[in-house]
């Protein structure tokens, strides 16, 4: 596989000649590429879902359907023309000597993402790399292993086309050999993103050498306040837990001040019959990803800080109190990617935060943290413009 | 070691509460106590220095002096006067539905760094992971390990004096067994930075399950183009290869157009009788460290694009020519933290890139790259604040 990884890194020089409207145009050709070949799309996906029943949870997030295409095809045109995130001055100075600095935003390079099942990602991920300016080395999962050969294989072909390195994107094989080499590939991989679950994420960090961004992890906690508005708290609790049970930002265990114990039943009346309370002390740190959460009653803001320290992934974190002091300590003392005051978790994602997109939300604190989009897969450097000038 | 390593976690959400005023001053007073307890310091560092004799080249770099003590508290008094680099807002918007997002600086938490010999680390580490709201974990080396013990009580003596939890800093035990609980510490660091040779830099990539980030490896080139100014590259390049052989940003190989080949011997001039030249295509790649310069003549700008590609460390990168086009192209297409036009690398610093001061130079993408100073050791988190909004 270094081939591989060696044809992927000269890909990287080559497209930060590119332009950002060739960028955006190669976007908008698959977009029509993917609704006009539609049928070969499906086609390959009827082989991977034959492997399952249709009552299997997995056959459901393999399935692409003309209604998915279209969708998919306006998530590649939306990426299309968002701004380039390449080529921003962050930084910019003139030293007394004369030297003329500049900080500027460029690709990371490389960089690898691994994914289960779901072949949309390859559209997503594949989008995002190029318009961001970075190869990306794809690794998903044997189950679509059909689905996103095809779609790799429109993308190729779109490419070539465009008359550009089809190297910009490599299918790597299911395998877990694959998954290893491309966490070893020091000098060729510039980044490896794992978007899954807490196996595969355990994995990646225990065995990476490249640098990783960890993704999606997420103990969601909600702290109703004794200066909580029960209103206020019914809906947000709510939302965050029943919007959606299976995404990384759903909540997994509420906290109430002691003051506020016989609002309990009231909190909970939205989600009556539908989501199963659990107070078992055992289950304090679950994940749920189903309709169940965990319930726990405090004595005091502090306790409820130490205990989402100790039980939190640092993803997101919520109060609900109408006590600005209260509030404020909460958002100082809470170290997760993103802090709410009176708004349900469901709201982290980069598309609800304005970013136009989103490859995952990290919840590491070295790079991006939080929803990552077009200006979080890039890096800077420093450029130095001088005329001779030497350091004493 | 668990229990020390949670009591730094418990400690960094002390440190959140301080405001920069306090910061300052333990760091002042701490500029104050370094230069009142010189005799202390010297005792403990002769110590160290009588297991060594003179001419062994560690014994300078464990030496203390008083001048060097006074060198010390002054960086500290430096450090109290920067700018903090905490609550800085570096984005925020108010979204349609009323939600108001804030992305704000705030320190990683706890940092872990190892490093070498030099005993002044410890001040300057604790300094600027202490002004930036960091608790920090040094782990030094056991040839200085009885200066950096005295250093340290004199820190904790401070910080116990000003009131404030003396788990701040914790110096590990100088053993390879402390490095590893250091970099498996999963939960408890929140970064670890290396500080030292390539050996140390490969070992922490090959065995950290805590995020890091590599500094300090520099193969560093310099680029003499067809269209380059004579007298430019004779001050550039001498400045490069000989202010100091011993830093990273020291010149290791000098690529020189073939158009130009008639101008080497002039180019080489200013070095002449004291650095040797070498071109053996062995040695490309080589981070001499020494008086030593490896030399190529390269056929084009694209073939030395290619040698920097193959043989860079990602560091710092030069080129010497008075045409623009291919200045700008080198400065597109290099792939390091600073890329120079007509200056030496050897600016590649923090304080001289006016950063205010610097824990080392970042050679990964992912993160802070380049020189690391104050604003490069905190990441950032989303405040977000509603109203009781719920997402559809």
């Amino acid at each position: 596989m270094t081939s591989m990884f060696q044809r992927a890194k000269e890909a990287s020089r080559t497209l930060m000649l590119l332009t950002d409207e060739q960028r955006s145009n190669v976007l908008l050709r698959l977009a029509d590429r993917a609704e006009s070949e539609t049928a070969k799309l499906l086609a390959a996906n009827a082989v991977d879902l034959q492997k399952l029943t249709p009552s299997d949870p997995l056959y459901d997030r393999l399935l692409l359907t003309p209604e998915r295409i279209r969708g998919i095809a306006a998530d590649l045109r939306n990426v299309a023309k968002l701004p380039s995130p390449l080529g921003i001055i962050s930084k910019e100075r003139t030293l007394p000597n004369g030297l003329y600095l500049r900080r500027i935003s460029v690709p990371f390079g490389v960089i690898g993402v691994i994914f289960e099942a779901r072949p949309n990602v390859c559209f997503d991920v594949f989008a995002l790399c190029f318009k961001s300016g970075n190869v990306c080395l794809l690794k998903g999962s044997h189950s679509a292993d059909e689905s996103n050969r095809a779609i790799v294989a429109l993308i190729h072909e779109v490419l070539q086309d465009s008359g550009i390195c089809m190297d910009a994107l490599t299918l790597l094989p299911p395998t877990h050999e694959a998954t290893a080499e491309l966490l070893g590939a020091v000098g060729y991989v510039d980044l490896c993103i794992p978007r899954g679950g807490r196996k595969l994420i355990d994995f990646v960090r225990d065995n990476a050498r490249v640098p990783v961004i960890e993704t999606g992890a997420g103990v969601v906690h909600a702290y109703f306040d004794k200066d909580g508005d029960l209103e206020k708290g019914r809906r947000i609790i709510a939302n965050a837990k029943m919007r959606r049970v299976s995404v990384c930002n759903a909540l997994d265990c509420l906290l109430v001040h002691r003051d506020r114990e016989a609002d309990i039943p009231a909190l909970l009346a939205p989600m009556e019959g539908r989501v199963e309370i659990v107070t078992d002390v055992a289950a304090m740190g679950t994940e749920w990803m189903d309709y169940k959460l965990s319930l726990k009653v405090v004595d005091s803001l502090d306790e409820a800080l130490a205990h989402i320290a100790r039980y939190g992934s640092g993803h997101s974190e919520c109060i609900i109190t109408e006590n600005e002091a209260t509030a404020a300590r909460f958002q100082q003392l809470v170290d997760a990617a993103c802090v709410y005051v009176n708004a349900p978790t469901s709201f982290t994602d980069g598309a609800q935060f304005g970013l136009g997109a989103e490859i995952g939300i990290s919840t590491q604190k070295l790079g991006p943290r939080g929803p990552m989009a077009l200006e979080e897969m890039t890096t800077y450097k420093w450029l130095v413009n001088g005329s001779g000038q030497v350091r004493e």
